[in-house]
């Protein structure tokens, strides 16, 4: 990512001292130097930039087309979904327009919540589908408005198809896509990056080929900045296409859009709909296999895959678009076998970046919500500014209103039930609460069983780098040091460290030793004794659910414990124990026994009366290990209160 | 450093949760977190907090009386003095009125300019006297702006000796120095500390010690902070004021006035002026002695030695304030042998700070002008604000003009013929400006026999730091390498290194290796070609004078060469390369062959003639080995140019 060309520069003092010196240089107020480490292009340019810098540079990229789901549920597994898929490092997706689903609604199935989840919570450069037929002007500006101030920076435009069968105007609002394509350039000026619709056989309603493709020139020239096709099934299709576009002086990018055949109903509804032929090759090799859904799967597969290489091949194409119809399957395996799903993408930082565009400065958070990202990024969307560089710099911390656990993009992924097998049906004292810990770390089956995968501050299965401590944090939660968040010291790995590296190549990343955990009053008042041996190397927080906070942080200080040094930049420290925004955090991780875990049960059962003892009583604690080159001591912290204990 | 006790807080959010959870905190706007780290308490408070502070840890401290000097030479060798004993480690420093001398003028010598130099240009806390007799009003508040503009926080308040032999009340003026306390507390509010003179054994003009005893209540009750007392010669006499004092209600601090007899004449002259009476038995002991100057300075240390002790000793002094009459030996001495002389006084940041009031937060620099500390302190001082936690966060870098070498504090320490002694007499060609760069890094003499301890970029000999690379160096400044600035890379040191440490206990420190040099084209040439086998590791700007600048730097950002990991803290990154920086260092850097060194010679003479071609032609460059962990590549960067040369 570094900039290795050599390049000659001439800044504000340089020329007005030409050829002498003696006299010096005048001030001037306008430098020409950016104010903040660009660790990443891809969270500066804009997504027209980062196509033309991959198509500079050889780089092959993809993207990927959603549907808005029918249900809240089917909206917490698509959410869910973005995050799997958005690891192989897609350049963008894209969600679809769906009129029928009141797409610019709040609603949880609602188009645009869905594009505003995968940007804003998911971090993936994010594209709007939007039709325009059926709508009125002031209805079109007020969805572009809304789009706009969630965070969404491109639109597909689009003409959609009529409600009835005719075509019929609507009074006041646009016929044509390039309609659309205008009015937004009209009221948004540059704001928006947009994309049309192309049609390598031309659009099912034009006159001829000839007349769509003049059609497509005139959307490209009212502002669009690049082309998405309509699936086909034969490269030379999509290539004739493109020759034909050059040719009548279509300069921007056209993605073909990759449609790998799934399933013989699917195709066979795409087909009706979109009114492509499919070529007789492919009908043959379908029909005797239409009832074995894995054979189709593989086919299409193969197919997409020799397609793809075609086009790849031919050097015309640099990305591809894959209609993935919300599966993952298919679009994964194809992009496996191209080479093109990034299995260890670099991270630009430790935690999930948000890409809405006001963070995209964002370079500094506390570790606390390390497990929880979604709920940090809902709490801080509506600070104006973002901690860039240090979070000492950044505004006061005025966290938002904590009830982000009735969000659906938070909600758990297992249902109740399932909860229920895994931290149990029924508690019998905190040390079945120890019990539920414990399996979580060591991924060994309950009593009853069950594997725990989750728990009430953490979704998802243990993270590869806590696997690093497993050993110790079995040992200590199966004593009722409770851990929902740790991480190892780290003295210098290379950024390219396959479990804590990030940020660019040929840096170092560094961390201090970190463990938070809930335990009980008893525990506590032997820790701080304890603490007192380690007064000078261990900053701690200690605090129960009514705010009585005990620490040694100096001036309330944050503490830096992720930080990285990579060449030709200043330092990022990406992570930092803040004493007061953990104030903020004890109130989300107490509320998370009671929202999450105590209201699985009865009102006043003696499980849920467990779990509410556990929360009025015990203190959450957070203790730094200053000593990041040295072997960590906070295990030897825990030995040795345990030992006062006995 | 690390506030070590324990203590209980309660932030914004706490409270507003109190006694529950699931309906979690509030937004709040208003924090209790400081914006920036506290990295040296030193830095942020104010001088009664100070002595507070120290009064309360029981760390004894000293502070240093000087007046202003008559000539402008003179004015240079005390801003060195200041600098020397500003090593010690003085709690403050304080400048006297000299009412003969305009002393609030912009004259090098004015009480104001000198006070102005310590505090901006030394870095050390200063106390301005201000006498009001003789003086209007307005010509006070007019001083008092001054001083305030100037970044000065402290004022003595004094009456002042009248101008003739009977005191006259000055029409409009102030005619005691409670007066004067009381007008900059109705001016100024609590923007000043204010210190005022106690006398242990009354005023020379009081009507009697109790009726000096309730003046000087009065100026404290007017709104005096501290009181130092006039010089006296026994402990006794001190340790009974001070009993009185408190007896009538004065409870500030009282720092009793040290004054070590340094010579016969400074001595009769100091009784005459104060109006005070030697004891006999010093009399005794100085008459025979009073041709020999060392013994009775000798004798003058023993005295102030054990005196120091006695009022140490009585548990009731803190701090001592030494009349040093602006000579160095004696109150040294003194300090070192009570042991309140800090031999190797921790650093804040690995530069020279500043203690104006606006620059208090500033902890970034560009490593540029590491041995020019002054000329950067000028060149930045219409700064509103100054780069904290990271170069990138600061306005633009507007640098002042460059023309601080005509600014007193910046004059070399040496005269013209000295410098030419080191410098050369006549230069015969390039390879005699090659050997004064060789002798200075080796300390040998060049071929005159003189040592050359000082040059145009860098008026000390070399520091210590430097030592550390002198082999390699000296190889290099033989071949034509005309180095300026360097520092080895660190990985990981304590931050208590008596070399390279800095900042509180407990940390770490790190470097980037760095080399600044100028250089011909012909070795820029081979050097541009063996950096290209370095591209990702070493980072390069190489400018020439008219501006012509070639770098790899990614985006003009900075690159951070200098940083600390503290406990308990951000992380603090006191040094950068900041290319944009470069460009109006560079300005600087090639002036000051000109006018340190060619100037030194005649107009048109080959001597001349030489270092001017040596500015129009060589190329200044710095290079960043970003690789800190590993062995500095530098030296092989240039061993390969040079081999590429042959």
């Amino acid at each position: 990512m570094v900039n290795e060309t050599q390049h000659t520069c001439s800044a504000s003092s340089s020329s007005k001292s030409d050829g002498g010196s003696s006299s010096g240089s005048e001030s001037s107020k306008d430098s020409s130097r950016c104010s903040t480490p660009v660790l990443d292009a891809d969270r500066h340019e804009r997504l027209r930039e980062k196509m033309r810098r991959r198509q500079d540079s050889g780089e092959k990229w993809f993207s990927l087309e959603f549907f808005p789901p029918r249900t809240a549920n089917a909206a917490v597994n698509l959410i869910s979904r973005f995050d799997r898929m958005g690891a192989g490092g897609p350049l963008f997706i894209d969600v679809t327009w769906h009129p029928a689903g009141d797409p610019g609604s709040d609603k949880e199935t609602s188009s645009m919540i869905i594009a505003n989840t995968a940007v804003n919570y998911c971090g993936l450069e994010t594209v709007l589908h939007m039709t325009c037929c059926n709508q009125t002007k002031d209805d079109i500006t007020g969805h572009l408005q809304k789009a706009k101030r969630l965070g969404l920076k491109n639109i597909m435009a689009l003409r959609g198809d009529p409600v009835g069968e005719e075509w019929e105007e609507e009074a006041g609002g646009f016929n044509y896509a390039a309609d659309l394509v205008k009015h937004i350039r009209n009221e948004f000026d540059d704001y928006f990056d947009i994309c049309v619709a192309g049609y390598p056989t031309g659009h099912p309603e034009a006159e001829s080929y000839e007349a769509d493709l003049r059609h497509l020139k005139e959307k490209v020239f009212a502002g669009a900045d690049f082309i998405i096709t309509q699936l086909f099934f034969r490269s030379e299709t999509f290539l004739k296409f493109m020759k034909d576009c050059q040719a009548i002086g279509i300069t921007c990018p056209i993605i073909p859009g990759i449609f790998p055949i799934q399933g013989y109903h699917s195709l066979r509804q795409l087909v009706k709909l979109s009114k492509l032929e499919v070529p007789q090759e492919i009908k043959d090799v379908i029909e005797p296999i239409k009832d074995n859904d894995a054979a189709i799967r593989n086919y299409g597969v193969e197919l997409a895959v020799s397609m793809c290489r075609e086009l790849l091949d031919s050097g015309m194409v640099h990305g591809l678009h894959f209609y993935t119809l919300n599966r993952e399957v298919a679009t994964t395996e194809v992009l496996k076998r191209l080479g093109m799903w990034k299995e260890d993408p670099r991270r630009p930082l430790p935690w999930a970046v948000s890409a809405h565009p006001k963070r995209r400065v964002e370079d500094v958070r506390p570790i606390f919500w390390a497990s929880r990202p979604k709920s940090y990024i809902y709490r801080t969307q509506e600070w104006d500014d973002f901690p860039n560089g240090r979070w000492g710099n950044s505004s006061s911390p005025a966290f938002g209103e904590l009830k982000d656990y009735y969000l659906f993009y938070l909600k758990s992924k297992s249902p109740r039930e399932e909860l229920l097998k895994m931290w149990g049906e029924e508690l019998t004292g905190e040390e079945s609460v120890f019990e539920v810990f414990t399996c979580y770390i060591t991924g060994e089956p309950n009593k009853n069983g069950h594997k725990v995968t989750c728990m009430p501050w953490n979704d998802d299965p243990l993270a590869t780098e806590t696997n690093l401590l497993k050993e110790q944090l079995e040992k200590v939660n199966r004593r009722g040091i409770l851990t929902i968040n740790s991480q190892p010291n780290i003295n210098g790995k290379p950024s390219t460290d396959p479990i804590v590296g990030w940020g660019p190549s040929g840096g170092y990343v560094f961390q201090k030793a970190y463990l938070e955990f809930f335990t009980s009053s008893e525990i506590v008042t032997a820790l701080l004794k304890v603490l007192k041996k380690y007064e000078l190397r261990v900053n701690y927080h200690i605090v129960n659910v009514k705010g009585q906070n005990i620490t040694n942080a100096p001036d309330l200080q944050p503490n830096a414990v992720t930080w990285g040094i990579f060449p030709g930049r200043e330092i990022i420290q990406p992570t930092v124990v803040d004493p007061v925004s953990f104030l903020f955090w004890k109130d989300e991780a107490f509320a998370l026994w009671i929202e999450q875990w105590a209201k699985l049960y009865e009102e006043e059962s003696p499980s849920r009366m467990i779990i509410q003892y556990i929360h009025d009583n015990y203190y959450l604690v957070n203790l730094v290990d200053n000593d990041f080159p040295l072997e960590n001591c906070l295990w030897q912290v825990v030995d040795d209160t345990f030992e006062l204990l006995n």
